[in-house]
């Protein structure tokens, strides 16, 4: 397969003496990766990774496997250079968790502690609950007003394609319990920031501004908080709560890359990738093993069709996105010298493209339209505006003036799964999966052997 | 609304005094009640059962707040005659149940206890894996062979609109476990014998013929087994388990029964009903709550349209049918002199009626043809055929000569939800629910206001 996919390439291409390609050359080439690229091994990948490692919670000996099954998958794919560049970070990690109303209707809550819970004591706390239909109830809630009680935030998310919601509601777990314990809270719980309606809570980083202000906080699964919401309304309702996860400030984390050195512009370098870490209640599979596969494989697919990339592709796989970004914010300021002119991150599940977005130079527009040509057949719509953020690693490098782009997933089913035991293998479609592995093949390729600034600032 | 049912009754109805209607009146009677019946209130009862009672397993205090629940229900519905029939059993309760796989593939596997299974050591075993792809793989294992293993059952359930699936791959969990103990497994695990692909475990009881070769035995998630199976693709798996049921010999469950006696002839009993207790990792909305709420609902329906039954309606909630019919076997065996003459039982999910099966006298078909003829508008087939089985519960009834009555609901998703944790009330579709309960008020008012026999043995 890869042989046809040389095969066909005109004869420049594989002498690869010139450092720029004529515009059709380089295009006939994205056409030729996006058509060939659909089945590339993303699959075969995403399965042994979610397989061999499973979950890979920050800064734990399960993202240091994942760290040794990264280096070999990149070397397997050809890459060069490879690093592991560490970073020290803070080690939050899950103990029991049990939670169950108490009186008059006993039963069991199914719930998990959210990313920077504190912990209640071993025995668990037992107090009344204090319910709020939504975020901005809890805001208007008076100070003092939750003295002794486990707010209970019900606030609820609705569907949307292209992420937005969780946007606008993500601000419940990461910002919640705080509000929650500077209005004397003894606890929060909240319903999961999540579209689904199984017992499995989504889990995620909550932040507190003070660590002494720490309280325990945790998701219910959706039909667990509707479940309380119903015995809210008969009545006062108790819930006893055990939730103990463990901190310690001093564990480490790291970040591993890999190149396809640039044969014209080794120091102009595109960083794509996705994040290496996950969630421990799944095997990470959507979030984000699959960035890992599309985005390595996209990689592979460039080098099997014998391609010479003028700029250096580099592929980085982020350690401990979820706990914080803390991979994505070492790695800005470590290459902050470089002279890192695209950056762009897959960490949005596995089903297709649908759009795309980017922040580039105006001199990097004529690029971005020739991207949207290209991925039209796959079903792509063209860019959306010139003020994409990029996923949560590389806003670090745009902030610091590296161009963006985003290659937007159909988000329709990712909040059914985000952050839940049943962020699983099962669920990747292989289709949709290879569809992003021929779209980034196109796009990384048309970048990587363009000369046109893309940059937004000197670096 | 109710008042309006009766005021549209022919006025014959209401006087009652013949005590077998002419056919017109009764059928006209039967279209009203399915026409009307459309919102009787089972939602707002299977609501209230599954919010404030929850799980109802077998022979725990649990269970003893479902029948508090259900007296009252049954009183509030206008039922008479009031019954608490209690029956010895034995208390199976779950304990911790882990799974882990060590190695160099080290992680943690969801699990579920069927019921019945027998406990590890606190401290769990660790032992290699034996695979079977399915059931027969482990019938062709040579006796002795797996000593020291887990079993390791992968067989696939596929789905099913009639529920046929679970009669050919329901084996696996009754009789796998002591199978493979029989050729020295030192414990059991199954792929679950359901059709979704979510983290939750399908529970179930299982059967030892000797209590003396009692192994631990749990279903893995469907995620889970096709993760182990991977794993297993790759070489020898060892697993740690543990799984630390309990069991007591000296328990009770009881039936709960209420009635509208007939008005001509009030020895001839029709019972229907479902089952009151459920599985403990779920709320038992759709397995059995629904049951409850569509039976009890269709009863109440017939009396609140002022309608006088010739024969007695005889709303039954059988306890402890999950773990072994043992509320359908006692309630058979103390009734076996009463004039049973017909049984329904509702017990597969909340979804539509789409067709009705029976087991009757000759005498009786007519009976059906005209259930038949009713039903039509709500979507439901004709008599498929007249050897119906009737539920698990109504089973005993029928073996000793009762008629069976089967109004069959579309089960297409039910083993999505059966037995696991997410069998709650946010899976009820009401539009679906409130057609059972038209279905079930026009067919048992059919049979209740006629003479035909129905029995297929004399008692």
């Amino acid at each position: 397969m890869r042989h046809t996919i040389a095969a066909t390439l005109v004869p420049a291409l594989l002498l690869a003496a010139a450092p720029v390609l004529a515009a059709p050359d380089r295009i006939a080439a994205a056409a030729t990766l996006r058509d060939k690229a659909l089945d590339t091994g993303a699959y075969a990948l995403l399965e042994d990774l979610t397989t061999t490692v499973g979950q890979r919670l920050a800064a734990t000996p399960a993202e240091q496997r994942g760290r040794d099954w990264a280096v070999k998958a990149m070397k397997a794919a050809g890459l060069v250079n490879i690093k592991v560049e560490p970073f020290p970070m803070p080690v939050w990690e899950r103990g029991i968790e049990t939670a169950e109303v108490v009186g008059a209707f006993p039963q069991k809550l199914t719930i998990a502690a959210l990313g920077y819970s504190g912990a209640t004591p071993a025995a668990g706390i037992t107090a009344p609950v204090a319910y709020f239909a939504d975020y901005a109830a809890l805001e208007a809630a008076a100070p003092g007003s939750l003295a002794g009680k486990i707010a209970f935030i019900d606030h609820r998310m609705m569907r949307a394609q292209d992420g937005s919601s969780y946007g606008t509601n993500g601000v419940v777990r990461r910002a919640g319990p705080a509000l929650a314990a500077s209005k004397g809270a003894v606890a929060t719980l909240i319903r999961s920031i999540g579209t689904d309606n199984h017992r499995n809570p989504h889990t995620g980083s909550t932040v507190w501004q003070d660590r002494k202000a720490l309280t325990a906080a945790a998701a219910l699964s959706v039909p667990d908080a509707e479940q309380l919401a119903r015995l809210v309304a008969r009545g006062p309702v108790t819930l006893k709560l055990v939730i103990t996860p463990t901190f310690n400030p001093d564990g480490q984390s790291a970040n591993v890359s890999g190149e396809i050195p640039g044969s014209g512009a080794r120091s102009e370098i595109i960083v794509i990738g996705g994040h290496l870490d996950s969630w421990d209640l799944a095997t990470g599979t959507i979030d984000d093993g699959a960035g890992m596969a599309i985005t390595l494989s996209a990689a592979r697919a460039i080098k099997d069709a014998g391609l010479k990339p003028r700029r250096t592709i580099r592929v980085v796989f982020w350690g401990a996105e979820e706990a914080g970004i803390w991979g994505g914010r070492a790695y800005a300021e470590a290459h902050k010298a470089e002279n890192i002119v695209l950056a762009a991150e897959s960490d949005f599940g596995a089903d297709r493209v649908w759009r795309v977005s980017s922040k580039v130079a105006e001199t990097g527009l004529p690029l971005i339209a020739e991207i949207n040509r290209t991925l039209a057949p796959l079903g792509v719509a063209p860019t959306r505006d010139n003020g994409a953020g990029g996923g949560a690693d590389v806003a670090p490098l745009g902030a610091m003036g590296a161009g963006i782009l985003e290659l937007e997933q159909d988000g329709t089913r990712y909040f059914d799964l985000h952050h839940t035991p049943d962020d699983t293998f099962d669920k990747v479609d292989k289709a949709q999966l290879d569809q992003n592995v021929a779209a980034w093949a196109a796009a990384v390729w048309l970048a990587a052997s363009d000369d046109r600034p893309l940059r937004t600032k000197a670096n």
